[in-house]
């Protein structure tokens, strides 16, 4: 099963793609997304949106996992983040991707085992669950990565691979349901 | 020249594409977009993507004028909102269309000539300016065409009208520039 995870931000978005057989997990690939500096807002969206295209076709994956967002600082830098979520939205529902997403207390409880966990404590178990030689970097890189553990642990993540490799369970709900 | 307007909303999404030679403005077509009901929201942000994209491309326009948001109720609409207008600014500028933005209170001001207009005074003025029967109907596709004619009757506009008719005026600067 292969799971694309984004970080969304209208100046860096985040991306990990990790792969798994059900007991290990493989890093394909990570890193973030920017426009050059002084880059129109409009032009920045494009670079984001054909850049997650690009990825998405290129990797195939089975679903993209995608933090949720309910705060922010204020209404500005919501309007923002949204236009940039907006793009990375359109970018898997396009590919007829199916969307899972987590809030950030998931996401850490997932994979951290503790909901208040911060930055530096994420990166260091993303690297530990993949093996890796130092954790992905930048922060938004990581945290895209744990993303896609976060679907790999959750119920959702877990009933796809058991349909993957079993066929599905009686009675399974189908993660492959929208969560709004 | 011709302009498209665009009102974005995760809802309902407005537009208007009007064409315009500087003195008789002519409304080409309006409408809104919107998916069915239960209709989920990356799906819902797909369906506004591709009917501009394809609306973008079946009236070749000069300028996309979209409404500029600075104030929501509160950060979750603020989000949702974004979104929308996320996917609505990609359609542009994937496009290479020239994007103008406007305040709500300009385009007001613009249209009807005070910067605190009612929706329906807004309304009735956009039938006055294009000699419609009625005005455009729901306020969506009618905010939409005053967003086309707020950038006709704006300065960048007037630039780029004459640029057409006569070339660049001396020391012009070019409204094409995207103003963030």
């Amino acid at each position: 099963m292969i799971i694309f995870g984004i970080d969304p931000g209208s100046e860096r978005t985040g991306y990990g793609c990790v792969d798994t057989d059900g007991r290990r997990h493989h890093l394909r690939t990570c890193g973030t997304i920017s426009a050059p500096a002084h880059t129109a807002f409009p032009e920045r969206l494009h670079v984001i949106h054909s850049t997650l295209v690009s990825l998405l076709a290129e990797h195939q994956p089975d679903c993209v996992a995608i933090e949720n967002i309910f705060h922010a600082r204020n209404v500005r830098s919501a309007l923002k983040l949204g236009h940039a979520r907006g793009v990375a939205l359109l970018a898997a529902s396009a590919a007829g991707i199916a969307i899972a997403e987590y809030s950030p207390a998931e996401i850490k409880r997932a994979v951290v085992g503790f909901g208040r966990a911060e930055k530096a404590q994420v990166a260091q178990m993303v690297k530990l669950l993949l093996g890796l030689d130092a954790p992905p970097s930048p922060h938004d890189a990581a945290d895209a990565v744990a993303v896609a553990i976060c679907h790999i642990h959750s119920s959702h993540g877990a009933v796809a691979l058991a349909a993957r490799l079993q066929g599905p369970p009686a009675g399974a709900r189908s993660w492959r349901q929208y969560r709004p």
